[in-house]
């Protein structure tokens, strides 16, 4: 399925890069761990490090960003979630060809607020399981008054691009016999071994000595 | 040294986890091989990933940040740069209390176009050496017709500040006799093989096979 692309998520630049389609966007939000938030406050560029969660065409935020917005606006704010996965350097002969490879997602539309419970709940169990996956099934859930504790907003997954660079440096032909190595050192998230808590009376489940990524 | 802090960069959310340590900010904008840069056209946020390095006391951006900004925008743009290394998974016994390790900055300013050639190529050398330190050694430097070709950007580190997390879950003391495991998943970047281009005559350089950063 494609995404209809608007003003805001045409991709202009390098746009051989550009996808709309809505499996390679989902994928990319479902493999990052965290995006960044930004909105604007009286003009003024704000940008959040936080977790997300997808359910569908939904993307839920909580916790810092939902209580910085939500200080100073009600009823809504304008914001762009952008999600990157870094997966090389990529080195040229020239300086000037030097990139990286990546996928990044751009998402845009008006986050608002989650008051329905039900909704609310759904999208903390869904940020815990995007995090850890398998984790609600022994996580103690959230209370009630936690649950009034936390703020959870939601942004559909309307006006949406991902962004893909692949493959190898493309340096100018007359750049190619140059005595420099050229290619890409690939990068990627190792996990190393779970730190118990001195006081933890469980031993290290399966979903942490095997954790993975999507 | 300490930097002041600003309205805007005084931290209120788990404002034990704040410092305004210049050596600490630095240290998170050197080693993080990306940001996200936020801004606003007529009060919309956009959030774009890229490169940036540091010289002394500005933060340097190029390319397609600089050339979405320069679309819209001349005599520069109120910019908020968030820099963040995710260090672990926290998984506490409760899901409210699941957390991230987590070493995150912001960067505050109006980011303004860098005319003065010598400063345009000394931030393009930077970005390169910021991601692969010692390629400009070895790499064809920019010709002038590249220089023209490519916007810089500079951002002084002037107001910002960082925020850190370290150690494991802090659950609420009902919860500590639960039997769910808790501690935490450390997460850090991997390397992996050198990709070479077909056609490079040159052999994988030390500063590729033994690649670390900061």
């Amino acid at each position: 399925m494609q995404i209809a692309p608007t003003d805001r998520t045409t991709v202009r630049r390098q746009s051989q890069r550009a996808s709309y389609e809505r499996k390679l966007v989902d994928a990319v939000i479902d493999e990052a761990l965290s995006c960044h938030v930004g909105f604007a406050i009286d003009g003024r560029p704000w940008v959040i490090p936080t977790i997300h969660a997808r359910i569908d065409d939904v993307l839920y935020l909580h916790g810092a960003v939902a209580n910085h917005m939500l200080r100073e606006i009600s009823g809504g704010i304008e914001a762009c979630v952008t999600i990157t996965l870094v997966d090389a350097l990529v080195l040229a002969r020239s300086a000037f060809h030097h990139s990286m490879n990546y996928r990044s997602v751009m998402v845009f539309g008006r986050a608002t607020i989650v008051d329905d419970p039900d909704e609310k709940w759904a999208a903390l169990h869904a940020l815990v399981e995007h995090v850890v996956p398998g984790r609600m099934a022994e996580a103690r859930p959230p209370s009630d008054a936690e649950l009034r504790k936390t703020a959870v907003l939601r942004l559909p997954i309307s006006e949406a691009s991902a962004k893909v660079r692949t493959g190898g440096p493309i340096d100018d032909p007359e750049d190619l016999a140059l005595p420099v190595w050229a290619g890409q050192l690939p990068l990627s998230t190792a996990y190393g071994s779970a730190v118990s808590e001195p006081d933890t009376v469980a031993t290290v489940p399966a979903y942490v000595t095997g954790y993975r990524r999507p």
